[in-house]
């Protein structure tokens, strides 16, 4: 009998999840992905076969007070009546905050819980959400092995000096410093790219995982040494509406000067600002770039300007560079995007080609290009179902 | 007759001053130097010659109640008593925040003095000891034309990508961007730097002031582009009791999670985070580097890391680097903390001479180097003199 995993990526308003097969050494295989959103306003699940076909569609009115433990129990019944004779034996989650403690995933328990739920100052606006589904989960499916895939674990390889803050020691001391993100997603890309050009896996790496959450990481011999995000998932790159590095003393300005609550600030900082903020027209960066204002195109220069700045930081931090990868939604769709970054990189030896560029191609530079550029696409997911599988062998 | 010119730097508790003497287009003097610190708590005068002979010197006791203006009216005396037969003919202020809209240093009018004044909320712990010995020396010296020097008028050269934050735009118009600081000692190491090295003067360079306060300029061809202090001058590198660059969301969460109000924020950002916060033990470098504390390294390797960083960015801001200058006091004088920049940073073609740096010379790269190192010696002061002279020329 074949096992069957479930892969939990649950935000604010949305529950994503993917279905896969597999037994023992074999990589899992995705048979069904879907997702239930609009939670709290008017849900809508819908679930696809890989190749996209809906294979199940269901929506409820706005007044129907279904919350989350409900729509769970929906999606769990659905993919329980589409095993194929498989057999559920573990869910995997995306938790986004696994402290100072949690360098890699780990089975839940009660007691796990409670820590991740004591991290939730951390990551106000995710954590609460990533840790509902588990204890959904837990009524509508008791016994079922959960594992927690944390965001932050792949960057627990960083060194001291690239966590810490200039702060004093106590703030630091209690958890206050730079813990990075998006590990899912450079974890995959470490392993992908290490079956790709191991050689230069073997050296020094920057990844620019580009969505509507946006960040960078530097790469040594596979392992994070450093990001661009810090304590929380705000600081780094313009996002699609969070603002990215900011001087600390514009939030005492913002305080001071101009009589803003945190709440305030929070809602200013996290959904406000970024490309939206600066464009004044969108956070989606397709929308920027096919626009013709010319405000649209001052926050793509931004963004573009503000990677090329990390991207030198980040070699920096490694005391140089070897490659450098572009994955996520803007990083593998967006060729204007790479070519912006590119074309300010020529002196870390980028010779981009523009006919691979525009054609999405696996490696965009020329074959003379010292620095080769290469185009991955990222899999949180099947992330996720590695790593749940890995911690339900011990 | 010789023309006098007094160079006012003002702080919270001192007022430093320098008297230049000059003509036409001879460059400025020193003829003598001095301060008064102490000021609200034991105040207490001294002026020096060129060569630290002690020319004058003052105390009055603590419950003297002396206030700016009687302490500025005592060494207004002391310089008019010491002109040797030259006439004063202007002073000249160092002034932290110009605006967005001063590039140049400006004659100081009623109307300029107040604008300056409603830029205090965007340096409230710099600006008003900067404006207070100005209108002080109106009142004990009037008619005696003033100059307004600013340290962030070499900054506005910077293109619009460099100035602005992901913040909504609103925000950026009404002046919350990246202003730049130290400019009048960047604006002085790039005027020497063509003396002593025109070719790569009109290339890229990289020049870190590297005091009690700490920043880094990229000028590309005689010009900043881009500087690592922003909004204000609590950004960028760790300082010696500032925290440098911070995740924005750790100021929130200091706010929602700690019960920290703005003031005790500002307190511990400013005043107990930087080198002090993290080796727990000075604020001074020196210190630092003769302590076998391993906090103090821990602080010392920060401060090095933060710069092999920001020197990636600024080189990145450029798109290359041609040379690498160090000045101000750690600068001029820590060979260590230049050695250990230098170490991290030979992927840029850094190839350091140790016996070079350890005797401060010039230049402390090998002959061999691709990329050449400096150390030259900051003046501010004669900066401003010199800018007094030129503006009072028209």
């Amino acid at each position: 009998m074949k096992d069957a995993y479930l892969v939990i990526n649950a935000g604010s308003s949305s529950i994503k999840f993917s279905l896969y097969f597999g037994n023992g050494d074999s990589k899992p295989v995705l048979k069904a992905k879907g997702q239930v959103e609009g939670i709290n306003v008017a849900p809508h699940f819908i679930a696809q076969a890989v190749d996209g076909t809906v294979l199940a569609e269901q929506r409820w009115p706005a007044d129907s007070n279904l919350v989350h433990q409900d729509l769970l129990k929906h999606l769990i019944d659905w993919v329980e009546n589409h095993l194929d004779g498989a057999r559920l034996v573990a869910a995997g989650h995306r938790v986004v905050h696994g402290g100072p403690r949690w360098s890699a995933p780990a089975r839940i328990t009660d007691e796990l819980l409670d820590e991740l739920e004591s991290l939730v100052p951390l990551a106000p606006l995710h954590q609460p959400h990533n840790l509902a589904p588990i204890r959904a989960l837990a009524v509508v499916h008791p016994g079922l092995v959960q594992v927690a895939c944390f965001d932050t674990a792949f960057h627990r390889t960083n060194p001291k000096v690239a966590e810490t803050f200039a702060l004093p020691r106590e703030l630091t001391e209690e958890g206050v410093r730079r813990y990075g993100f998006h590990g899912l997603s450079y974890e995959f890309i470490a392993r992908r790219f290490k079956e790709i050009d191991p050689v230069r896996a073997a050296g020094k790496v920057v990844v620019c995982h580009l969505g509507s959450g946006a960040s960078m990481c530097a790469i040594d011999n596979g392992r994070s040494v450093a990001s661009t995000m810090g304590f929380t998932a705000l600081d780094g790159l313009p996002m699609g509406t969070r603002t990215g590095t900011l001087d600390a003393g514009v939030v005492l300005y913002l305080l001071q000067q101009k009589g803003m609550n945190a709440a305030e600030i929070e809602t200013l900082l996290y959904k406000k600002s970024g490309l939206l903020g600066v464009s004044g027209i969108s956070n989606d960066m397709r929308v920027l770039l096919e626009s013709n204002d010319p405000h649209a195109a001052e926050a793509v220069d931004l963004f573009c300007y503000r990677i090329r700045r990390e991207l030198g930081s980040l070699a920096g931090a490694m005391g140089g560079l070897d490659a450098l990868i572009f994955t996520a939604g803007i990083g593998e769709h967006s060729a204007p995007v790479r070519a912006m970054v590119c074309e300010g990189a020529g002196w870390l030896g980028i010779e981009l080609d523009p006919a691979a560029n525009a054609a999405h191609a696996d490696k965009i530079t020329t074959p003379a290009s010292r620095l080769p550029v290469y185009v991955i696409p990222t899999d949180e997911e099947m992330m996720i179902a590695k790593h749940t599988r890995a911690v339900l062998a011990g």
